[in-house]
């Protein structure tokens, strides 16, 4: 079984920054066995997952290959996600996993929980709105909980200054609400957008040559999480 | 003309603790001048308005009275409000506040920026969910931009330990994002929910004698919302 990572994306914009970031971290970071640059477009639909072999592999060790599940908070089967509405929290659903899906009224939720129950851990790739996290984002967070706690995360933010306060309100969300496990915290990647993609109709396009100044960084964040998903299965 | 107050509620339950602490604030810290404490039940529906003279008045000095309008995000006319999905971000619609509301594509939010566009002040009322704040109420933010810049604001946080997570990543937003104007910061309440009114099925009703101990400290944000309210105004 490969481990599963979710990756959710926070912007919900049709034509959003987060989109150009995403192909750039497809094509470039986690190349598939069957996969070359040019072929990285067909990856960008809803739900696309990508497989990759753990990089570390080396002579007769064989790891886990890792899968990763792309959430479109917009698009994606199940989403957008309702209003919280419910009349009991999250934390008050029973912690048996098999029958946590179930528990939930709205169909829409019951399949979150199954996706999220699904995964090995989860990259959080957002920009940053009013200096805070954007709404769907948190909405998607706050329907579950149990399937959240305990799960190693890895953050990437955008915003003009590296979404520095996206970045501390999630962290203090996902490790203080939710009981989630951070990488090691100097790997998560803060992404500084060059103005023009914020205040004008430009988007990063993902193929911009300044993106390669993170490659390192972002290769060093998924060799992170990879580690903090193993570390957890021990 | 009165001064006029928007009242968010930032939770979208049915039976939310934020329902009975809102009725006892309307029952209790914002009497009305035909009001008394049995009629308040009726000022619970959505958009109620309710009226008080300012409690500085005095001798031949008339000041305005305010008025408050209350927003249930999932129930108020023009609310729910759609997911973020506009091309051009809300800082870089016209900064002229009579062609801002018609410069949002979707009525909805048309309707939301006349709401806001015509008051003097906001009032949070929130929960805290996850050390956060809850998606609708950031939703509501993140629409619209040049119509909160400058606006007073004062906040009401619940939570086990007052909302105090609610209460520091709103400041940041609406300080820091949104660019309005806090009241004198000591004045914010923080409202500690006993544990059964968060994990049990049992919610705040507001007429709770625990309630009275936070009297006083309501009244002062009234007051000092007020006091933000002229400032601005002169």
């Amino acid at each position: 079984m490969p481990y599963k990572i979710g990756i959710i994306l926070g912007s919900t914009r049709t034509h959003s920054n987060s989109e150009g970031i995403l192909k750039y971290f497809t094509s470039s970071i986690i190349p598939t066995p069957n996969h070359s640059d040019t072929s990285s477009e067909s990856e960008l639909r809803s739900n696309t997952q990508s497989q990759f072999e753990s990089e570390s592999n080396s002579g007769s060790e064989v790891k886990p290959e890792i899968e990763f599940e792309i959430i479109h908070l917009n698009q994606s089967p199940g989403h957008p996600l309702p209003l919280l509405l419910d009349e009991v929290i999250p934390q008050a659903h029973p912690k048996d996993h098999v029958l946590l899906p179930q528990s939930y009224s709205d169909p829409s939720i019951q399949k979150w929980s199954e996706t999220v129950e699904g995964w090995d851990g989860v990259l959080i790739l957002t920009p940053q709105y009013n200096w805070g996290y954007p709404a769907p984002l948190k909405n998607a967070l706050d329907h579950l909980y149990h399937e959240w706690t305990g799960k190693p995360f890895a953050l990437i933010t955008l915003g003009g200054h590296g979404g520095s306060k996206v970045h501390d309100q999630l962290l203090t969300v996902l490790e203080g609400g939710l009981k989630m496990r951070s990488i090691d915290k100097s790997r998560h990647v803060q992404i500084i957008l060059p103005r023009e993609f914020i205040t004008s109709s430009e988007r990063v396009k993902g193929d911009e040559e300044w993106l390669c100044a993170y490659k390192e960084q972002l290769e060093g964040l998924v060799d992170a999480l990879k580690l903090a998903v193993e570390e957890k299965k021990r």
